[in-house]
Order: C-alpha cells, then structure tokens, then sequence
C-alpha cells in the first residue's frame, strides 16, 4: 500500500481497481501496522466503505470522477467528523456529544472523492509537540518506534510515514504539521494564515491555528492542497480568495526564485545533524546567502507568550474543573498560560506585528527562505531534555523553536524530507511571503527533483 | 467671534477679512475667556499669526483658498505639534523632547488652510471623561464654570462650545469625543475606526483609538471631517479608502432612512434628564421602534477590560517609575489594568468580535440607532458618584456607559446637542453601520432643521 494518491486515483478512474478493493487493503493495513504505531484513535470503517462504494457506483454511472476519487485519508482527531465525538487528544472531551457534520476541509476533501478512514492522534489540545498523550498512549515513529513521531498532529505524520493513508490532514499552530512531518520524514504544508478554512475543528490559538495535509508525495500534497482551497465565511478569518492551484508549480523548475538560508536564531538552535540537512538542500538550490531575522527570538517569546495566554484561555473551564482529567505533560502550562498577565500579552501582539512588518522587509531581496524544521531528528519516547549548541533545552516545548517564528506571522511553508540514507529522518522548511505556496512548492518539487528530498519508507513494510 | 468656520473662510475668501485679523481677534478671545475655563493648555500665538499671514499672502497673490483658509482651530494636547512636547494630558510627558513633525490630521488641517491656535487640555493619557486633570487644573464648562466639561477631550468641547475657535480635534477611545460634546451642548463626530489617520498622536489603546472633530456648527463639523479623510500608510489601522465626503448630506431631507432608539442598555443607565433628550430627537424623526442589542453590556464589559489592560501595557514603565506623577485620578484604573489576567483579555476580545457580528445583524433593518450620549448632564467639579435608575455607580468611568459599547465595535457617531431651553447641555449619538458617516450627518442636519438640535450659545458671552 505504498502508492500515492494520484496513482490510486488514476487507478480507479482508469478501472483497474475498486475503490472498495483500496479501502478494504486500507483497512486491514491499518489493522495490521496500528498496533505497533498507535496513529490511529478511531477507524471508521463503514463510513469509508460507504463512501467507496459511491465512488464505484459514480464511476459506473459513466460520470467524471473529481481529482481524488476514492483515495484513502485520515484527520487529525480536532476535526469534526459527523458521529464522531471531536476529541482534540483530550479525555475530557470523550464525553462532548458527536459531531453533526464534518468539517470544512472534510467537506472539500469529500467532495473531491477522497474517502475518509479514520482518525488520528495528537497531543491534548494541539499543546506539545511530541505527541506522547497520557490518555491514548504515545504515537511511535514508523522509523523506529522507540521514538517519537512528534506533535502535535504525530498521528497524522506516522500514518504517512507509514503508507497507511497516502494523505492526512493536521493542524499546525506553532510547529504541529512540520514538526511531525520532520520527524517522520513527510511532507507538509502549513499554508498562509487565512488560506484554508478551520470551520469545524477544535481550536487552540485563534490567531495562530493553521490546518494543512501531510503526505509521503509532495504531488499528492499539492492534490490535497488544491482540493482544500477557497474561501469560506464560516471562519472569520479565511482570506476571501479564489483557490491558487499549485499542482502546475511541481516541475523541478527553479526559475529565477532568489533563495536564501536563515541565519541567526535558525542556526543558533540546533544540533549537527539538523544543520546538515539544512547544508544538503541549500547545498542543491545552490544557495549562497544566509539571512538573519535579528527580531525571532522576540518573535518566537512573542508566539510563546500568545499561545500560552489564549490556550490558558480557552481552557480556563477546564483547568478549574477538569484538571485531573488534563494531560500532565502540559496541563502545567496551560496553568502558566491562565495566569499570564494581560500587559505581556499585549506586548508580546505588539511585537509580533513589529516583527512581521521587519520579516516582510526581508522578502524585497528573497523569494525563498530555508531553515531547519526542527533542532534534532526523533527522541526516544520520554525524553526530557535536549541539548543544542545553545545549551540544554526543556524539549517538549523546544522541539518547535524553528517552526514557532515562522507560524506566528502566518508564512506559507512546504516541509521538505531531506534523503540522509542511514540517518533518521529530518525536515527542511521551504518558507515563502504570504500567498505564495507556490514558491514553496517550486523550490520543494526542485529538491525532489535534485534527489535530496523523498520520504523514506520505513522498515514496517520489509 | 461665533462666527462659524465656514462663514470665516468665506468672508476671507471674499476680502471682507483678513486671516491675520481673526487670528488676533481669536488670540484676545482665548487670553479673556480662557481664564474661566482652562480649556487651553498651551497657545501657538506665533505659528498662528504666521499660518494666517500665509493664508492672506496667497489670497492677495490671487491663488484660490483652500476650504478652510483662515479658520482657527485647536487641538487636544495629544496631538503632535512640531515644537510643542505631546503632553497628552501628563506631567510626566512635559520632559518629553518637542515633536519633530505636526500629527497627520494637523497637516491635512493645514493644507486645508486652518490655522492652529492652540493645544487643549484632555485627562491623563485620555483615561477619564472628566477633564478634571489635577496637574493642569480641571477644565470648565461654559454653561456653568463650577461644572465639567466632560473628558477626556474636555478641552477640545469648551474651546468649541465658548466659541473660542470654532473647530477642534479631539479623540475618543470610549467616548472621549462625545462625553464632552454633550455636556458642553455641541456637535462631535467619532468616525468609524480606521477611517482617519492617527499618526502622530499619543495612544491609548491601539484597537479602539479614533480622531475625530468637535464644533458648535454642524456644517463646519463636516467640513473640517471632509478635510481630513484620506488613507494614511504611517498609521496601520488606517483603511485604505478614498476620501467620502459628507458636506453634500446636510439638506435635512431625511429620505428613507430607517432609524429606530436603542432601548435595553442604552434606556437603563440614564437619567430622565437624558431620557428626555432622547425622546425630543425621536419625536422629531417620528421614531417609532426601539431596538434592543442583547449584548451591549457584554461588549462594555470587554471594552474596558481591553482599555484597561492595553492601557496598564502601555504605561508600565510610568507605573513602574513615576508613579508619583500619575493623575491620582486614574493610576489606580491604570494599576489594575496591569494586573489583568491575559485570560481575560482574550475572552473580552473574544466578546467583543461576538457584540460585533450581533449589531451588524442590527443593521439588516434599521439604518441609524439613536441613544444618548451620557447618562447625564454635566455634574459639579468633584462629583464622585452618579445615581441612576439602575442604582449608584462612580461617576468617573461611568460618565461613558453609553459611548462604550458603540465605539468598541468601531461604528461612526455624530452627538449631536439637544435644544433644551433653561436645561444644562445634553447630546444623543446618531449612530450608524460602519463607513456610514454620511448618514449620521444626515439624520444630524434633519435634527438641526427640525429646530431640535443646536449649540446653544453660553453666557460667558453676554
């Protein structure tokens, strides 16, 4: 079950097989890959074979199947799926009544004939980015399991990782998409804030909250993309455009697209090995000029300060009722985050938009930066502290000191896997100005075109 | 020197009168009256007569005069005045260096042809609506020396409402222009936010800051909004639109225009003093309905939570360090704004975006809302509490229970001074959608032709 969601669509269409006979190999994947991996907190089934037979059905019909007919997928459990309690990794919210309908992006991605399978677990509340969730038990690397997959979308990265789904979809607020998608060795987006609609799913900081797929193939996460885009009032802050398609942006073509590496804070937090995929892509882009942002510390404190604040917010109902039942890997910062006081938060809005104002300066002179997508490859399961050029880190919360600066000014980023035959799995963000995914995918499809970037398949499947 | 903005900048358009003649007569104006009232902090007497010479070099030279040529006008002490320090009220900004450069509506004032006499007195760093400033002295009101003005642009309604120039800016973050229009009985305009540039002025809480103009003429109110809409890329908030001037919306023809009172909220915390306000205007535009928003006193609730803790940001190092020349009458508010939990922050901006969605719904049937501008007319100097239907309340913050929660959700508002002959000043607000002035002007000037609403000349003058 290693093809990618255009050939299995191509598949379908040309009638070369079912769409049932695909979700039925799904489904006993799954069964048989889940126990070691734990990606998965829900499978539904009769949905999916539902949802499969329509397609067989359209397709018997003569009629035109949409882009991603019949293509086996699976979300995060923070978006709604209709009959389904929306969990959000919480144990708290086991008990909320099932969803009524699904969410926007399930919505788009049915429509485009994908077939949902299941869902996928994440840290509580989308707060962590390892994923080791005390209540469903910890999501494990597909590349080794020992390991972490990251968070907080770890389930949605270890079902692509592990070709148990060609496609996911995840949520990324300060790191949650590109942290896992290193880790396990994917690609993902987090789009620009405010290109895809998060109407029906779980929220954890309005301003930050981002959602986007993950996939083992960067067309079929430039597929996905495009089925998800456009505009929808339901969420106040999805951009009122029209879908900018960028499955024509994969032909290796650098153009004239200026590339700089990120300097500063970006090679300040890391370790070696990360630095070495970073020096292997810009090595192949031919990048010669490192940029530094001198305001992402502020940046990043800035992030740091809001989600903590608004999370704290969000929560407060539940830190004075529900503690413990909260997980105990973070619900001590939710605790932090309620009691920041308002002034910090002011000023920590107030820099962020000093900050986003002096990054939009950086791109009159760059089109495309590149920067590591998190300080070091897997952890064991457990780890409490990392230890990075800097000095040694809490890692739960550091392992999103990257990703964090980039988020909190809502720019679009491709995680790119960089080949490191031998070595565990990292991730390079390929990061452009607001509205230009496209140049995140160009210089993305440059590296796979290079060699440099391919998800490896892990040893699951030997 | 009643002689409105308009007529002066026509009788020197015609060479009845010299610039440099008003700018004297309104010179020795200011040096007799000012005493009594206070509303002046500082007098440009230099740049005046300088300004007005120009106005009277390009006449003679046969250039065409500007809208405003020759007409005098005078500014809250928060607005930058190249050479002056930007006191905004305080002691402790009077060591502040001079402004470099005049505040962005200073220079459209300019290239209008108006001609800055003065600066005026405010509360501490605009937090009041009293203008009762311990370091500068309390402003008067022209009705009855022994009385506020209203704040926190205090200054800015007794300049105009004594006829000492017959326009001024003022700002209004909760009500700061309209508390003081209607207890001083003349007209105010908070525009919509964003509409005009706030560069150059010292804030007070960035997402709810407006400037906007206050005259004893409704004509020269527009006139001088007219002169000073425009974008303005120095001040972020600022929208890019074209300028929409409303003089031409003063016929008094009301044509279908829905208006209806606003009951609830806005009938609960009043006097019958300013119930009766409310019922001459609605009388006289034939009202019929009144409409009750749910939420107003949530969306009051929020914005001073907002005000409070954008403000305790703001002046943390003030707090911190200077505490001893804080206005004693707001440093405590100031205090606990810094104290503010950032969880509360948060869920009042969450209250406000919700006030905001249930008013626009408001605006499906009613174009205008009417309500009155203070709950109250103007108390003595030194009046700490306010006795109302509802039950006691401090009178300080309380004086904008009823701006609050309109400009909290950024709607434009003319106040308009109710004829209430032998009764102290009183205004209602005319209210309407967003980018809507020009029907608050038009209900305006049908109140003004309807012989229910005008600024009633003070003694001072007899």
């Amino acid at each position: 079950m290693s093809e990618s969601a255009l050939s299995i669509a191509q598949s379908i269409r040309d009638g070369t097989v079912k769409a049932v006979d695909v979700v039925e190999g799904t489904l006993a994947n799954i069964a048989r890959l889940n126990p070691q991996l734990n990606a998965f907190v829900a499978v539904t089934a009769d949905r999916a074979r539902s949802e499969a037979k329509a397609v067989d059905k359209a397709r018997a019909a003569g009629q035109v199947l949409p882009p991603l007919a019949g293509v086996p997928y699976a979300v995060k459990n923070l978006f709604d799926v209709a009959g389904l309690a929306t969990l959000a990794g919480s144990k708290i919210n086991a008990s909320h009544p099932p969803a009524k309908s699904d969410a926007a992006l399930v919505t788009r991605m049915k429509s485009a004939g994908a077939v949902l399978v299941g869902t996928l677990n994440m840290d509580e509340f989308a707060y962590g980015f390892t994923t080791e969730n005390t209540h469903y038990g910890p999501t494990r690397n597909p590349h080794d399991p020992e390991r972490i997959a990251g968070g907080s979308s770890g389930g949605s990265g270890a079902a692509a990782a592990a070709r148990l789904v060609p496609v996911t979809l995840a949520s990324d607020t300060n790191g949650s998409i590109r942290v896992p998608a290193s880790l396990c060795g994917v690609w993902g987006l987090k789009p620009t804030y405010g290109r895809l609609s998060r109407s029906g799913t779980f929220p954890f900081v309005a301003s930050l909250d981002h959602l986007g797929p993950i996939a083992a193939d960067l067309r079929d996460l430039a597929a996905a993309y495009d089925a998800m885009q456009g505009e929808d009032a339901s969420d106040p802050a999805c951009a009122q455009r029209a879908p900018e398609p960028v499955s024509d942006s994969l032909d290796g073509d650098l153009g004239d697209v200026r590339i700089a590496r990120l300097g500063g804070w970006f090679e300040a937090n890391l370790t070696s090995d990360a630095q070495a995929a970073v020096d292997i892509a810009c090595k192949a882009l031919h990048v010669t000029r490192t940029v530094t942002w001198a305001e992402a510390a502020l940046g990043r404190a800035a992030a740091f300060i809001i989600g903590a604040s608004e999370g704290g917010n969000l929560h407060l109902d539940d830190l004075r009722n529900r503690r413990g039942d909260m997980e105990p890997l973070s619900r001590d910062r939710f605790f932090a985050g309620a009691l920041v006081p308002a002034a910090w938060y002011v000023q920590a809005q107030r820099i962020r938009a000093l900050y986003r104002g002096a990054v939009r300066a950086h791109f009159a002179n760059t089109d495309v930066f590149i920067a590591a997508a998190t300080p070091c490859a897997a952890t064991p399961i457990g780890t409490e502290w990392l230890d990075l050029e800097s000095g040694r880190v809490p890692l739960r919360p550091s392992m999103g000191l990257l990703t964090q600066p980039i988020s909190c000014i809502g720019l679009p980023v491709v995680t790119a896997p960089i080949v490191r035959p031998g070595s565990l799995p990292l991730g390079v963000q390929v990061i452009a100005a607001p509205w230009r995914e496209d140049l995140c995918f160009r210089v993305a499809a440059a590296l796979s075109a290079r060699g440099v970037a391919a998800s490896p398949m892990p040893a699951l499947h030997a």
